[in-house]
């Protein structure tokens, strides 16, 4: 199958005239997530994971992936002819190097330029040296007979009530921090950024509640190009009142090849494609990028009003009630000798969560992992093989989108009588966990600086782990936002009150356990005085954190202190949600620890 | 005096054409301190300080300083006609925006070639704008009649024994990291780097062992360019017998002149002057920057070696007694009414010091300050005007060069009774600055991501300082070293093992007390596993840490541990050069705290 595949692309490269063809795993928009119409690397390769670059050559084929694939992209790639290629292993050539070597100097790649950003292109057309790379249109329209449609969902519209910003406000804000005097066309490509700015939703892709659409920003008004099937007359004649104009998705690109001379096009170069750019500066318009980190509108998304954090509060503890029934469902079925699995245990948390009216959807795919399953930090059940939990740490990492926020949580429990090695690590994780909670900061702090409060108690073991302390979140909105992250690396992103990230460090023992323990935090301004402004966190999820594993005496009394704290505010929080018997159980698990 | 200097300035100006004269605070090798022969800004505005940039233009003039000179400044500007410029206040325009707004389109301003570097030149130019940036040579030659000469003191030479590599070694090292192949001359100018290099030191500024040299290296040999009769015939006999070739330090800029076509000269564009650059590259000679941070010298030189390693912990044994004699005798003082000022302390502690042979100079400007005078960071006693040591914090931040090592300690003692909101911040900069010392981290980690474990704890009151944790010291060379430091500011440099850091988290309470806890640390290899390698801190300076403002219920036990057995290791490591009343003091100094 993969052969034919290969072969009819190989059949398309002489056509054109070119010598290679570069297929990356994205959509025009970007996002994290993408319908089957832009699953060609997989269709193509035969590999399922999530990331991945293929490129085939006349004669040659190879995969990039990152660690979290290496087993599986292994396996399914074997016997197609498709070399494995392991990003950030030493001597794993580039796709640029690899290429280079492969092809001769002046021979083409091509790549579609819908599916490769202006600051991607620029930066491998360089790398690429002598070899010519070419932007072309959807290959795949021609070479993928059975390719599936690109599918539109009905849109929902989400009230201010729930936004607590209208899209009048949210236009006005952005001119002011556009600062540009004359017109302009502002060109939104990302779904979420379009969804934040005209308050609409949908279901287009898995795990994010967001539509498929683009908008362009003008002064005096806001075009958001939908699927106008996809929109009732209701949610129409609000965004129009809204001083929002509907076009249909197909007319984006002609409607871009309409800014003639003396239009100026703005985007963040990060984000919008090749092809968007050409046609949008091929009438003549002058194109200046956006150059804030992320752009614009991610940054206004960034910082959550009053109303957003109240409904991430109201999500959290609806969520908190769904994790006390998963929890209690776990120590029940231990105690009953209930033999469970971890498909299961992931439906059984999914279905506790649609208990609320609230819930929409997962917010990323279910990490439930038994023992080793827990050291790889993206691991997601196989339901074909469901693995049976056994002894060990058991980790589940969930989260779900409902009307009015966001979560992501996890906790790690462990199923028998931990060593003292895997006790000193958890209590390492949780240390950590809480030191970044507690912390107070200045106006101007980058999350590079907050990072190690986190990571250094995962060093003081003398271990580590690979991935950022916290991600940004967005408000009914993907789980990972940017700009804001707390990673070691460098990030100009300063923190800053509104701000909702994960904080969640771990520890990954190969092939034995993984230990991870993740809340959201919320940034708040803390007080001002003459040294200046101090902010601190929120913690937003609610959910009991297991104390089976602790090694008390590892911890400080303000950790002590904190763990109580927040363990009082579950049980208060949650009581009101929940029967007897689960306060009952809820209520010993928030007991005090001294 | 001023008005006259001001105005021959300006009759300067006209003759040159001139519109304004920058005039900055360095000389030509950009170091922290500098000879009289190059106060020229001093002179000319009366104002005494280290740091400050004067531009003159026909009509006017302005001072640029910083917040440590603000009330000095206005001092002694008062009635020059000099403006007063503070840096960072808001509302204060650059020197730059300055120059804009008071010359005219076209004008020329002029600044000594020498005392620009490359990329300092192109800032600057490139602010300006319109305004010609135009390099001059030195405009004082003429205008200043009673200028003080260029001094060169005799230079030492340092054996392997002390600095425990050769500069043969140093050189093939150094060409190994240049990685050039083919020909070049590397120019340095910072007299550390070519004091390292070459392994000798001077004395020809203040505060530093460090003679004024140049040197530039090639493949097969190092000139080093330094007063020829500052240098004895053994001196002369041994550098020779290293590949080092001597020539006279006023030849350097034929020297450099000399380089043609085909020549490649190398060096860091903020380390060469904008008329050592010419000069280089006048013959036709190709120029390549040196774009490591701080340059190839300066990130070798940072890494000590186990000699170098061995002579701070020796020097620190040295000035550990010193410092106890010095708080006995401070003590005693209290004890017996004895009246003490700051200037007598710092003479003290100086005097102390010089009790053993291997003692050089201090490595900076003595701070002892008694109560409101600590909350200004780099306050220095005045001679003129001696403060007598009153109720309150007494801080003390002075360092030592001895021959095999530099200190730099801060300790902030009580003269009385602290109340508990000083015991609290003293405890927040104590707990900052053992969270610091303790820290385990991986290979790769920058300083930054260290910073917050110190700064953290100032924080969590709700109080700041505006310093960086952490500055690199040098090896019986400038207390001030790149490019490692551990800051709030991104530094891409990683901490590796055998660098040399201080560790000074602080409070200040303006006009109340300044709180300050200094020691340097050495980073050292931890532990390698299969996550990888692990770095952490050892303890250099020797000196007890009072504990009377000590709010013992503010620690961890963590705290408590590591500063018993640091007081345990004080007491053993300097009981062997003190006198039996001494030993007894100290023991009760170091006794436990629980």
């Amino acid at each position: 199958m993969v052969a034919d595949r290969l072969e009819s692309v190989r059949r398309y490269l002489e056509n054109k005239g070119l010598s290679a063809l570069i297929v990356p795993s994205n959509d025009s928009h970007f996002g994290e997530y993408i319908q089957g119409y832009y699953k060609c690397r997989e269709w193509l390769s035969g590999f399922t994971g999530s990331a991945g670059t293929l490129v085939v050559t006349l004669k040659a084929a190879a995969l990039w992936t990152d660690s979290r694939y290496f087993v599986q992209a292994e396996e399914q790639l074997r016997g197609s002819g498709i070399e494995l290629k392991k990003i950030k292993i030493p001597g794993t050539e580039s796709i640029e190097e690899w290429i280079s070597a492969v092809l001769k100097p002046g021979e083409a790649a091509g790549i579609d330029a819908d599916l490769i950003s202006v600051s991607e292109h620029k930066t491998m057309a360089e790398a690429l040296g002598n070899i010519n790379l070419k932007l072309i249109e959807d290959p795949f329209n021609q070479i993928w007979q059975s390719r599936p449609p690109l599918k539109n969902f009905p849109i929902r519209v989400l009230g201010d009530s729930i936004t607590g910003e209208s899209t009048v406000s949210k236009h006005s804000r952005f001119l002011e921090k556009l600062g540009f005097k004359g017109d302009f066309a502002y060109i939104v490509t990302s779904c979420d950024e379009s969804a934040w700015l005209c308050n609409v939703r949908g279901i287009d892709v898995e795990y994010n509640p967001l539509p498929l659409v683009y908008s362009v920003i003008e002064r005096e008004k806001i075009t958001l190009f939908c699927s106008l099937e996809s929109i009732g007359t209701d949610e129409w004649e609000y965004l129009n009142s809204r001083g929002v104009d509907l076009m249909d998705y197909k007319i984006f690109p002609e409607f871009l090849k309409c800014f003639g001379e003396g239009c100026t096009v703005i985007a963040p170069e990060s984000k919008i494609s090749a092809s968007v750019y050409s046609m949008a500066t091929s009438a003549g318009a002058k194109f200046i990028p956006d150059t804030l980190r992320g752009g614009i509108i991610a940054q206004l998304k960034s910082i959550k009003n009053e109303i957003e954090e109240e409904g991430f509060r109201k999500a959290h503890i609806l969520d908190g009630a769904a994790w006390v029934r998963y929890l209690k469902f776990i120590d029940d079925s231990q105690k009953s000798g209930k033999p469970m699995n971890e498909v299961m245990l992931a439906q059984k948390l999914i279905e506790f969560r649609k208990y609320s009216e609230f819930y929409l959807d997962e917010s990323f795919e279910p990490i439930v992992a038994t023992a080793a399953n827990g050291a790889m930090p993206h691991y997601s059940p196989d339901p074909e093989n469901p693995k049976k939990i056994g002894e060990g740490f058991l980790l589940t990492d969930m989260g779900a989108h409902y009307l009015f926020g966001t979560t992501d949580t996890t906790r790690t429990l462990y199923i028998g009588e931990p060593s003292d090695e895997e006790r000193r690590d958890y209590t390492a994780v949780l240390r950590g966990m809480i030191n970044l909670t507690t912390a107070i900061f200045p106006k101007g702090t980058r999350g590079s600086s907050l990072d190690f409060l986190a990571r250094g108690e995962v060093c003081s073991r003398e271990k580590l782990y690979l991935h950022g302390t916290g991600h940004g979140v967005g408000h009914s909105l993907p789980v990972h936002e940017g700009p804001q992250s707390i990673r070691m690396e460098e990030n100009p992103v300063t923190i800053e009150p509104g701000m909702v990230l994960s904080n969640e460090p771990a520890i990954y023992c190969e092939g034995r356990y993984g230990i991870r323990t993740e809340n959201l935090i919320l940034c708040k301004r803390k007080s001002l005085n003459s040294y200046g402004e101090f902010f601190n966190f929120e913690t937003l999820t609610l959910v009991p954190i297991e104390k089976k594993s602790i090694d008390i005496a590892m911890l400080d009394r303000r950790h002590i202190e904190w763990l109580n704290d927040y363990h009082d505010r579950v049980l208060k929080e949650l009581s009101p949600l929940l029967n007897a018997e689960e306060i009952a159980w809820l209520s010993e698990r928030c007991s005090k620890i001294d």
